[in-house]
């Protein structure tokens, strides 16, 4: 199935807003972008639900990967930073993503910092970000610390069966990043899976929507769409 | 902690039994070897507890493994038989096992059959087990078969999270016998994983007791062992 653009369907939601009479205050909470939070656990779809409502969007919607928000540790060596537990909501500098997350609902772009995994830092360089009608906010942690969920218009949780997420996070590992399946496996017993239990897991229970990551990713977009445009057009 | 002999607190519940004075039929009533069922699914610890609890009751128990009773299927060539699914309890010859179950429990001794895994087929030679007080029946599908059931005096399924069960059993087929993880994950997730659905989950319900595969393995012995204990010497 070939992803359809459905930026006429957004633009009618806002059009409708616009045209509800409500004089100045109701047209500028009219044009206030929606802020979608995505959140799930490790390989549970999450990231390829984002970009494929992202597709769907085209031009109309931005997104804002949570990953880019981890803290800049470059105060310490390279050997300290990898000892740092980077699978806890406190790894993500939530004021300059809050921040950031403000200036695209004011409807002004933001410099999105750019993170190295490899080396555990901020990257000099950042990135431009425009706003859209449509803010999609997606992350491992994107439902886990109070001041984002308020900001948040609609809030998913992408789950998927553990073993299902582990296989994918095996074989992504794995063959994309060269990593061995002993590594793999003693990471997500010693950190991943403990944190995903402590601090991913619970944040479930905030979700507006919970889709499947199981099913054809398609099937579940479709259902984020629908209850979208319905939240949009109110 | 070092196995403990549990013969003597399993003789005195028989001795106990047997010193209630309700003759000759109640004799023979306490005679009656005790049948414990041990299920669960792949990697969840059910074939570490059942000999954990065979190592506590040594000389007092004997120990059934499920996986001896595959059907043999040497009347298929090894092609055909490559191509039959084993994760289903059909795949067990349940007459053979139910005849097997039966004499141990009047008293006598069996002729095990063997299963090579390899060939897909019953081997030749047979292995004698002798009749004991307690017989511990462990497998996949050792709740699945309701005439099975019907002879077994207490349930047990061993449960734990699916991600964990999946790791145990790639670490075992990868490092014990040779497969590649590629192929541990495709048979997973085109058999074993549905199967497990479909005819193991549900047995759970079946279960008088659920213990878990995921803490000490001792700790999970020690609350099968107090139950056994008070279900022996009524």
């Amino acid at each position: 199935m070939k992803p359809r653009r459905r930026e006429h369907a957004f633009s009618d939601a806002r059009e409708r807003r616009r045209g509800s009479g409500a004089g100045a205050a109701a047209e500028a909470v009219a044009r206030r972008p929606f802020l979608l939070g995505i959140a799930g656990g490790t390989g549970s779809g999450k990231t390829t639900l984002a970009r494929d409502l992202l597709r769907q969007f085209e031009g109309s919607a931005c997104l804002i990967e949570l990953d880019c928000y981890y803290r800049d540790r470059s105060d310490l060596t390279l050997q300290q930073r990898q000892l740092l537990n980077y699978d806890e909501p406190s790894a993500i500098d939530h004021d300059l993503l809050c921040q950031h997350l403000g200036v695209l609902l004011g409807g002004a772009p933001i410099a999105r910092p750019c993170y190295s995994f490899a080396e555990h830092a901020r990257l000099p360089r950042v990135e431009n970000v425009a706003p859209a009608p449509l803010v999609i906010l997606e992350g491992l942690f994107a439902l886990a610390h109070e001041s984002v969920r308020q900001l948040l218009d609609f809030k998913v949780f992408v789950d998927a069966p553990a073993d299902v997420r582990f296989i994918r996070r095996l074989r992504r590992d794995c063959l994309e990043r060269g990593r061995t399946m002993e590594s793999v496996i003693a990471q997500y017993l010693a950190t991943v899976r403990p944190m995903h239990l402590a601090h991913i897991e619970p944040t479930r229970d905030f979700a507006d929507l919970v889709v499947s990551g199981q099913e054809l990713e398609r099937e579940s977009a479709a259902s984020v769409l629908r209850l979208l445009e319905k939240k949009m057009v109110r």
